[in-house]
């Protein structure tokens, strides 16, 4: 399993929450506040199509396909994914046609969960953001296997929302059944 | 009135259609594929706060505050704004805590469009970013004027989205008027 | 072409806004209130089955079944369809099973629009509305051709929406082509 | 506590995880299918207004307004909240022009829930009918303070949902609180 943590910042709500569904799992867990992804340059349409990029958009797209299943996690920054986690979706328009992988054919075999908190009513707000990563998801053939929304805002906040704790508690004991 | 672009590439559709909506206005235009504008480093609830960054934030701060009506102008990649974009939007955290402006205060006697295209049905499969923008200028009090969704994969495709296209000169139509 | 008013009122703002999109064409009017279509009794996993309902939903389905292009044009009540058009819907169950149409089947090959007005910001709160039609649609295989989302509240206000009418004009156009 | 439920069928998913909910709590229940509701003639803008209208709709009213915390519980029929529930819902507007009520002061007083239950992949395809519960609640000031969203298509499948059988739970705990 590997989770992709989209937060600026360590230890924030949505980490935490990740953290409480990860216990005593075998998670990979990579955090794009420590590496680099540029912004596509969308080259779609160019005669030479896509160019290399110097970053580590390669490292986190060959974690994807090391593990089976994907936890994005992401603060919700402005009713949306954080900016980094966007730039990193964004990416999946090049590496699908990167022919060092196979980028769809191996993610339509995976299965990913959405793990997200926000402090503005996100179990309403956030909804968008949900159907957001079904779509993508559903581009991908990527399996949408769930999604926990938590309320917080400062730091620790999330552990007062009883209800995300509760689903992140049973998503662990899904997960810890699933890799038995 | 300012038109920010969120693409990637020069005259794309999005920018293609936008252009139709702002014929023979005088508009403002910033393309954020010639800015520098980092991904958020969230300290909101640090001791210090948020830090200087040296970018081009600043640049299109004040264009925003300079101007009336601001249109947000983004192709849509996986069912989102660009990750470019989405960099700005998430920016509005740091903007909001920076004495130097009153970010909110100007924002909120503005109005907003926004112009958006993609390729897999966006009528339907962009309406939660419609859904998001909502949010986005609620939380400022940015009073959400209109928007367009455009279909179009190709280079110029948009130019067959005949619905597109008449919204485009209305919405001309409209500004016109305004801003006389 | 068949179009099926879901208001309880004649002459309604929705009403205006389709019969816009339908001047000069042959069209088949069916209105909700002037028939009676009971709740559906979800009989799917009795013994049984359904079972025959006194009504005009028979008659309603013939219309439907015999024309190609379907309009749905119902008022924005309290954020979704009119609860006239939603019993007619419901109602879709009850037809799937019923032996004496191919109800999906024929469905599959025609094309559906959704004409709506509300008076409550409905270019923003229809939207979850828009994309309940999308799964209805989705479900018997109905193309989705398009929508339209008119404002107004007191009968004839949607005359002052020109985005509205501008749409409901075009759409007349793209009618008159494909009915050549 | 009033659970308002919207099935046309007894013992269905939907009502099996809403009784999950309700358990060892003191809850007025009533069946719509057992009321006779009438679709509402929107007469706002007549002379005379609004007609009375011979139905149960006023025992309900009065049952809403005895009440503290009300429970929307239907299933999902076409993505949607059953027609019988929003025959209830469009009455609202005849509600609030009601002289004997004070049908949206009242209202804003209490807390409402959602209880859906749905066999086409709900966690997802009935995120709009969430959003449009938000809007109505909002519309009348009504609090909204949870959904649960279960999946099954069978009479009883939903007991196969863990995650919708644990919020049940979960909120039945809330309720015992809050109703100490």
């Amino acid at each position: 399993m590997l989770a992709i943590h989209g937060s600026s910042r360590a230890n924030g709500n949505t980490e935490q929450l990740t953290m409480k569904a990860m216990e005593e799992l075998d998670v990979t867990h990579v955090h794009l506040r420590d590496h680099t992804i540029q912004p596509i340059d969308d080259l779609r349409h160019e005669p030479d199509g896509f160019q290399p990029v110097e970053d580590n958009n390669d490292h986190i797209v060959k974690l994807m396909l090391e593990h089976d299943i994907l936890v994005f996690s992401t603060p919700i920054y402005w009713y949306g994914m954080s900016g980094m986690m966007k730039d990193l979706i964004d990416r999946f328009s090049q590496n699908m046609r990167d022919t060092r992988f196979d980028f769809k054919g191996s993610l339509s075999e995976k299965k990913a969960y959405v793990i997200c908190c926000g402090g503005d009513n996100p179990k309403i707000k956030a909804l968008p953001l949900i159907q957001q990563f079904n779509y993508i998801f559903e581009f991908v053939s990527l399996g949408f296997a769930g999604y926990i929304i938590g309320q917080g805002n400062k730091p620790g906040e999330v552990l007062n929302d009883q209800h995300a704790l509760q689903q992140a508690s049973e998503l662990n004991k899904v997960l810890k059944n699933s890799l038995k």
